[in-house]
């Protein structure tokens, strides 16, 4: 497996250094010579352009913002190997989808997103350790070649030792923005709500913990979430609405002294049952790579299963439901 | 200075401990049999009852949840010497001085309550370091006796290493709604949110830092936080409909692909300077303890300040804002 990557920011960065660390053929580039040099010092191999990072290389990563993805795909489509496969790491899979179609990628394209960040940003920021183990999404569409599938899948649960769940882009942007972009926006809110008021340096005094990890992700780069949710708008803005409905209903009860014991007992199954980060537990299946074995994993994946292993004949997945 | 704690859960545990840690004079009790012994083999002393805790104390802190507060007072103002100062621990200071005034204590009482906490709650949750050098808010009222509160500062800026803003209850309850109640509502609403979708299973299998950080208090006891945010109703209720309302206009923008530019910079100048935990900065003032001190304070706390120290002849203040 030889691997480019295009862009060197925080997930690029943090990607490059991690192929590297587990002896996989890594070669990389940035738009920014400063990057570049920054990166060389890192000890990467470090092209000048994106056609000498993705010359030859079986897998190409774009790894750049959202809104340069159209235009660094058209500049891979014209370097890469027909038979390179093309991933990225963007946090939506829909609106990359459409750009790298449009780019004449979209036969070779596999959707990738890590489900890991801080709240920092650049080359700068970036760490092998930030991906080592992390929790990927993976996407496919109808006419997804399964051997390109099976790259995405072995680098991320192999040298980058994850697990992937496989998913449609909508299913993953419906996710994306329940878990993601509305936790984003609903921060960004908590910490303009307080930014504005006439109290703020008395609550900017005595704001402890659970202003702190509420408007954690409201200190990244406030250009980047915004990028990040209105490129998923056609699911955050559903999604937020029905936020405000539910907000709507518990602060008309608490205005009325009526009830609200249900609003906060509502995720009470959820509550006792989830640990933050813990891998699915759940049974262990073994799907053998045969026929439509991706049809397969996206419905395994659609009931909470991810791949954690591939070899040569199947992908081992962990947490599938009993069924 | 001898202290009477009534109450030994993760607050009043942790407040008892930090106590003896520090050489002060404290008893304490707690309603259930198994948590004063717990407390007693933590090398605590603890009486059987209320009466044991606080006769003869100098000054009582009722660390006990929001709903027994009323029947907890005027079991204190049974057994309380007339000299004594009450205090106390909750979340909301507006109806706690309701419930302390109703049971004969109103010239007795000054309100305090920690800003810190866990996800955790009870007695073998409590830690010592939990309460050390935290920021206090200390309420007063008109009328409140200049020792009283010359009391509770010199315990929270003394032995306990803290801070202390000195505010009304309104000016509390209000930041009290921005930075901790409606951040607890959000946090719940977003748990409520995945746990409701059918896309759940997949969601908590990619959630990540932006979910785990934005629901961290939804996993906190969900009966205290409902209590936390009903007998503040008043405060919350308005500030959650600021965010219900600017909530939907993002939304709405978001549907209508129009500009959202100032939703995710309207925070910026707070971004850029506001350094979650860190003491305040801004200089530093002496104020002296003669005529209405407490009535300076309240001016000078209303913009920022803080109590850092306390001594028998004035109050030092830092993140006093040039004026």
């Amino acid at each position: 497996m030889t691997v480019g990557v295009v862009g060197l920011g925080l997930i690029g960065g943090s990607l490059a250094r991690l192929l590297r660390a587990r002896g996989v053929d890594v070669v990389a580039t940035d738009a920014s010579p400063a990057t570049r040099d920054a990166a060389r010092a890192a000890g990467l191999t470090v092209a000048d352009d994106v056609a000498g990072a993705v010359a030859g290389r079986g897998l190409v990563v774009l790894a750049v913002p959202l809104r340069a993805m159209r235009a660094v795909a058209a500049e891979v489509a014209r370097h890469a190997e027909d038979a390179a496969t093309v991933t990225d790491v963007g946090s939506v899979k829909g609106p990359v989808r459409a750009a790298v179609a449009d780019a004449g990628l979209a036969g070779r394209y596999v959707g990738a997103h890590p489900m890991a960040g801080t709240e920092r940003s650049g080359f700068e920021s970036s760490d092998a350790r930030l991906l080592d183990g992390a929790p990927w999404a993976v996407t496919v569409a109808p006419g997804t070649e399964p051997h390109r599938l099976a790259a995405v899948l072995g680098l991320i649960t192999g040298p980058l030792a994850g697990t992937a769940a496989v998913l449609t882009d909508e299913c993953h942007d419906e996710v994306a923005a329940l878990v993601s972009h509305v936790p984003h926006v609903v921060a960004t809110q908590l910490l303009n709500a307080v930014a504005g008021a006439p109290v703020r340096d008395v609550a900017l005094g005595l704001a402890a913990g659970s202003f702190r990890d509420g408007t954690r992700v409201a200190f990244t780069d406030p250009a980047r979430t915004e990028a990040m949710v209105t490129e998923n708008a056609a699911w955050v803005a559903p999604a937020l609405r029905k936020v405000v409905r539910d907000l709507e209903a518990v602060l008309e009860a608490l205005e009325a002294n009526a009830p609200v014991h249900e609003f906060f007992h509502a995720a009470d199954t959820v509550r006792g049952a989830w640990v933050p980060g813990a891998r699915p537990g759940g049974e262990a299946e073994r799907v053998p790579l045969e026929g439509d074995w991706p049809a397969a994993l996206l419905d395994r994946c659609a009931a909470g299963a991810v791949v954690v292993r591939l070899t040569a004949t199947h992908a081992e997945l962990a947490g599938t439901s009993p069924r």
